[in-house]
């Protein structure tokens, strides 16, 4: 890989919440790259302790300019620690510290640790500011844009959270190259879902350079998180708060949360439960007359292709699709019972919708191994 | 007591998050009550064990043609329980429902069931819509009106938390009458604060019906309550998120909370910690040459006729103002580990600053029995 010294910038337009989103090479470690943030009070690193040894000593030192003292916790790594108790040790460590309204937190590491930080930051003292530094490929082109923060519950995923805005997110290309195979095939999924939903030439470009995304291309990469971001903050600014059109960028995740919830969080990466609920939700909008059997293949393949699993797990061997129907019941887009899918409307058009159990069940019962 | 049919109206004006507050007698078992209120999915009726055979029926009847379904789950009653167990129990019953996001929160309750409903009603899917029912005069004059929510950490008091608007807020003059003395006492704490804040005139309408109040006589409650609740609603109006005005509404409590935290949760009404705090913050504005002594005297008798503490508790027998000190660094107002006192500026008038720690523990010496 070439070092590139060009950086990209993204908006998300949220008016006096609006703020960048940086990508490029070689960011986390420059102090240049935080001018967006707050300065002045204290720092705290929450990370990881997977990411914790290869880059919180960087981030520390490229922000001990910026803030009076740079403090950091390394939580347990995992979705399965999604959960209060872990929430709670960043508690513990702001107020260990005395961290006041000032204290900026930077989120370094994957979804999991940019979902709590950003938690913790809308809930410490009512909120405080905070930054995203995502390390994974699923992070940087997803979680870590658009304010989405939570926690789990036994009961349901992200279930408990705020919607909660970083004050910059920083997309350094060079983290990638550290990731194992399997993450940046999760990362993809979500890569891949925009061209579904949003962008059919997007979708043609990913089919044709999936390979060099796979090898870690630093090019393919650094236009990979662009178009993604660029996507996520138009849908963004148009409905922060999930009231519509935000739910767009659930498609796969309805099937993809029952997965993960009725296996128990970090069986499956998140990333490979939106690709074989992606699967599924396809089968669904074809099943519902929306799409033609051709789109459904061409999305199963580049799917396949991107290392992703393209059939859902089973649940439970005597009921499989009554118990996807029960965990997908809990999706907070489901009203009264009754759950909301989000379909392919059309390839590059998505929309939510409901659909009969019986239809449901069908393509649950075709695409469960 | 006499029914009343005159019901008046204080708006908290935030844009589209702009709510009422209704004040009036029989309200509470009114459904016409609940207009300004979303209707249709289910409702969850959030209470504790002492209020919940009070007045969980009659909210749940009133309710029954609004909702689909009316839930309650009442929890343990006390400071000392507002926890993140306690919390969760919120959502444990939720997600055991399979409550959606059209479901609405009610707090029926005192402050600290306010404050968890308020929390949770926050959290649960990122936010769905909730409504105070307080049943305390501390309630209904200061804790369910502008949108402060939080649960405790075991090293400072509301320090996990949100601002997240209520839709309504319900103060139902009736169920005062069940209140205990001392709670009504703790109460006319918040009241009397607007004085020395904001309104010298209202501090003299006090000081001629603090008798009558105590009484519980109706129409005296009913204009405490109206005009707390107009001078909150001016504040937080203009200050939603506490970046400045807001803070003079915590005039008593830096000292206050110190109190509570230092004796442990539950130990003192947090009314009764404010009162006393009152008396050692209007002795600091002294000791900074901001008011007379008459005006401190002034203060401290009336606070006694509401027959609230005015001596500040020893929290440690060796270096009770270093302790004080300790507690009252966490303080959400805390800037770099420098406290900021809301101090009397004249009176009618507030001010948050700092002081010399030199003439803070002065003041804690003098006033703590």
């Amino acid at each position: 890989m070439q070092a590139s010294s060009s950086v990209s910038q993204v908006r998300i337009a949220l008016g006096e919440r609006t703020y960048p989103i940086l990508i490029g090479a070689g960011l986390l470690a420059d102090p240049g790259s935080y001018q967006a943030a707050p300065s002045g009070g204290d720092a705290l690193i929450v990370t990881n302790t997977t990411v914790a040894p290869l880059y919180a000593e960087r981030l520390a030192r490229a922000l001990a300019g910026r803030h009076r003292q740079v403090h950091q916790v390394a939580l347990p790594d995992g979705e399965q620690h999604k959960h209060w108790e872990t929430l709670n040790r960043i508690f513990d460590v702001l107020l260990g510290h005395g961290a006041d309204r000032k204290t900026v937190l930077y989120a370094l590491g994957g979804g999991v640790v940019g979902d709590m930080t950003g938690f913790a930051a809308a809930c410490y003292m009512r909120g405080v500011p905070f930054v995203q530094v995502p390390t994974t490929l699923l992070a940087q082109v997803d979680s870590s844009v658009g304010g989405k923060t939570a926690i789990n519950h036994p009961l349901g995923k992200n279930m408990i959270g705020a919607f909660y805005q970083p004050r910059l997110v920083l997309c350094d290309l060079d983290v990638l190259a550290s990731l194992p195979a399997r993450e940046l095939s999760a990362g993809l999924a979500e890569v891949i879902k925009y061209g579904p939903i949003a962008d059919m030439a997007f979708f043609d470009w990913i089919e044709a350079n999936v390979d060099a995304l796979r090898a870690c291309d630093r090019d393919a990469l650094a236009h990979a998180v662009e178009r993604s971001c660029q996507i996520k903050a138009e849908v963004v600014g148009q409905d922060e708060r999930e009231s519509g059109l935000r739910a767009i960028l659930n498609f796969g995740h309805t099937f993809g949360h029952a997965i993960e919830a009725g296996l128990g969080y970090g069986a499956w990466l998140h990333g490979e439960a939106v690709g074989a609920g992606m699967v599924m939700a396809a089968q669904l909008s074809h099943a519902l007359g929306l799409v033609d059997a051709a789109f459904v293949q061409r999305l199963t393949a580049l799917i396949a292709r991107a290392g992703l699993p393209t059939r859902g797990a089973v649940l439970d061997a005597h009921d499989n699709a009554g118990r996807y129907l029960q965990l997908m019941r809990l999706d907070k887009k489901a009203e009264g019972g009754e759950i909301r899918f989000v379909v392919i409307d059309g390839p590059g058009r998505a929309a939510v919708r409901a659909a009969p159990d019986a239809l449901v069940r069908q393509v649950i019962e075709r695409c469960c191994r």
